[in-house]
């Protein structure tokens, strides 16, 4: 389903082929170097805690704490300005107030920076003129200095391989092959902690705040033109250039899979995007529509693209179009009521459960008897009297009808362990982790919060491990099974 | 918005009063015995379980277990049939195959049982004629017995004051003013497991399967005759006497919130609500317009009937339209994107997040500053610096605002710890509950899942206890306020 990460495919939409575009993002997402300006003795100002947070995390390039001041921090000699540091720095981090910010880039320009990023807020998000027209004389010094500017008032990069966490405080979590794009930095922050939490392993991922240079298109070749992503994710509130966000997102999407949540949908979601980001919103109809002519998936809430990015990043090479899609319940105590809601969630949101086979409700027979179990599918396999290799040899059963390419199986832990020891729930997850590596038909796991918190945490990353995403609720996991197979069916339009 | 329990209305639809009612669905809520029939030495079987389960709750009436061969279990003796018990039982539980129950309806006749409850199933959720036949024999048994039957194919009652818990290896969870009514038992077991978990205290619950003779509207017009209950939540998958049940809920949506979740609204939900409890599904547009008409309110999953119940029972007293809205975000870092995200979720689900007045914004800018903060409604507090008294300060200017009557704020654990030491959280938890018991207006927090699972767990408990609602993510906190101020607007169509 998915090509390699790049395709010449990309090279119709900008003038940049791939390995100039991975040139100019590289002192970006792996910086050599990077200077913190900004950086005080007092550990609460954010420059000081994000200069502590990067040495802590084993950043291994060159790193400079800036101050007017000078002196020393954490070992450190405190540089007074970014012209005495010895090298050309590829990425700044900057953390003062706006006012002192435009001098600042002439300091930029004569150290020959590469990269500059600023957290300082206090720009066109104002809604006042002074706000723009600063933003203006931004871009204008990093055109005549040569270099590119992230922000403002963003968090900036999050690269786990280069060591650099996001933001002050962070920490890099698992490399993996997803890659965020985030208008917002707390969304961005949200999306990593709920990768670290669901097992979603991020390759890199950046906050861009207002975009005043570098925008998410800008953004999007990059991820689609690295190698290292196989999926990328978006926040957006608005952009600059509308026209060329739709080209590119056109593009990209034709090369890997785009997933976007647009927000400021509403009236009130849209004036505090302008008041967040400066960010000028259209109709949510017109963003739908383009969103759906791109082939780009529209999500709706941080949730559902964490959800879409998770089932993307496990199941990556799922050719199957999600249409037959078999439910299976009652692990232990009756799944009636489950199979009733999971169907109506499923088949609500647009999936089909089909009947199984005759000879496959047979064969369950034989193995479940009838009485207290629903075979038909959804099934429930509550009269297996939870014995692992009965639950094993059913799932086999439904995994061999040829109407079926994906399972969902739910699983609650905290009711699972009102009759049934420890043991026995890690002995039901090795059928799933066993089944999941023998054959090709992917598993998808609900395990709904309840009573037992630690131990479905502690069920819930074994099976991630074992590339089965796992979802809290079954709408939800539904949900993500559509965008899956949207992506997929959106491949086969294009011949792929 | 309330009425005290009872109505004279109640009566209207009934000829049943109040204190019948209450003497009827005594034996059965709070029996003074109970009888399990299918205790065997083999703990492994349901009967055997079940009976242990209710003596380690410290059940105090007397219980029998029954088994043809007779001898001891668990230090009681066993019946060998009803028959040999020394006085009639209120409360039979039957575990044994089905084709043992007509003989055993006899012995209750004998026995002078009050109420019969069958855990057995393999009646009408076969599909077959002989099922339909048993339940027809069995209703005139118990009609010739003088005794009621609950079930079959159900897990039967959750009485938490009468110390019975909820089927084998159940919990008596604390003792509270919810009710609910379950066509099935692993949708109650779910219930009363979050229930467990968040916080929702329940009165009592029922979970009765095919309903032969005791169906949904006996046991709402108990609920709603019981002045110990105070809101009722209800899964149904269908009934056998629509005008009936339709008749019951509009005079008791009058009398007390009523909540329903309809499942088998979809043709595969509606099949597999067929095999679970041999229900006929009527449609889903059907269904939504006559729950509206009643006055009930309509839910769609398990955690928005949850969700339900926990706000109903958290804002019992809360008499505002749920029309003026503030969203308050921005506890540590940057609450932009969440501001804008909440807005839309807010607004998509009819929430009015309206603006807040200039006085109130005036009083927030001087004690917040304007840099990186958003003011208007969304709030992002981001600019208190975490500070307690400022973020009391704030929500306090929030509260005094003319156009707000109930305050969402998001926090979030695992972010917070990045920013903040444990015991700052705890001063913000006692923020809101210093705040929610010294004014009037309701607060409801939205704690989103992420990397300090144990953490957010004890603040929401902590939340929960001074009746603070606590929903996981902000759409799920706005459908509950949406369905809160709901049940307001039909009361107020009543002139209540």
């Amino acid at each position: 389903m998915h090509r390699p990460a790049f395709s010449v495919k990309i090279t119709q939409m900008t003038e940049l082929p791939q390995k100039k575009l991975l040139q100019e993002f590289e002192p970006i997402f792996y910086p050599k170097s990077i200077a913190v300006v900004g950086v005080s003795q007092n550990m609460l100002k954010p420059g000081s805690f994000w200069f502590k947070t990067i040495v802590d995390a084993g950043f291994d390039g060159n790193i400079y704490p800036v101050n007017p001041r000078g002196g020393e921090f954490l070992g450190f000699r405190v540089y007074r300005s970014l012209r005495e540091i010895p090298e050309p720095v590829d990425y700044v981090i900057v953390s003062i107030p706006r006012e002192s910010v435009p001098s600042l880039l002439d300091d930029c320009a004569a150290n020959k920076v590469k990269a500059v990023h600023f957290f300082t807020a206090g720009f066109s998000e104002l809604g006042d003129s002074s706000g723009h027209k600063l933003e203006e004389e931004l871009v204008e010094k990093a055109r005549e200095g040569g270099f590119r500017i992230i922000g403002p008032n963003c968090i900036g990069i999050y690269s786990p391989e280069s060591k650099v966490p996001y933001g002050p405080g962070g920490k890099a979590g698992k490399v993996g092959s997803v890659g965020f794009i985030s208008q917002s930095g707390g969304i961005g922050e949200k999306l990593i902690e709920l990768g670290i939490a669901r097992g979603i392993n991020y390759s890199k991922g950046i906050s861009f705040g207002n975009g005043i240079d570098l925008d998410s298109p800008d953004f999007m070749e990059y991820m689609a033109a690295d190698p290292k992503i196989s999926v990328i994710g978006a926040y957006l509130e608005g952009t600059r250039n509308g026209r060329r966000l739709f080209n590119t997102m056109k593009a990209i999407a034709r090369v890997k899979p785009l997933i976007v949540w647009k927000a400021g949908r509403t009236d009130v979601g849209a004036a505090a995007a302008m008041s967040h980001t400066g960010s000028l919103a259209s109709s949510p109809a017109f963003w739908s529509a383009a969103l759906k002519q791109c082939g780009a998936i529209e999500v709706h809430g941080v949730e559902e693209l964490a959800d879409t990015l998770l089932i993307f990043q496990q199941l990556k090479h799922y050719k199957g179009s999600g249409n037959g899609v078999a439910v299976v319940g009652g692990m232990a105590d009756g799944g009636g009521g489950i199979s009733v809601s999971a169907s109506d969630a499923c088949a609500e949101l647009g999936l089909n459960i089909p009947p199984l086979t005759t000879r496959t409700r047979q064969g369950l027979t034989n193995l479940l008897g009838q009485v207290g179990s629903i075979l038909r599918n959804p099934v429930d396999v509550s009269q297996s009297g939870s014995n692992p290799s009965i639950i094993k040899e059913a799932l086999k059963l439904i995994f061999a009808d040829p109407s079926i390419d994906l399972a969902i199986i739910q699983i609650d832990t905290g009711v699972l362990l009102k009759y049934l020891p420890w043991e026995a729930l890690q002995a039901l997850n090795t059928v799933f982790t066993d089944l999941r590596s023998s054959q090709d038909k992917p598993i998808v796991i609900v395990s709904p919060p309840g009573v037992a918190e630690a131990e479905r945490l502690e069920m819930e990353q074994a099976l991630t491990q074992a590339s089965i995403p796992v979802f809290p609720t079954m709408e939800r996991a539904a949900k993500a099974i559509m965008n899956l197979s949207q992506y997929s069916h959106f491949q086969t339009t294009l011949g792929n």
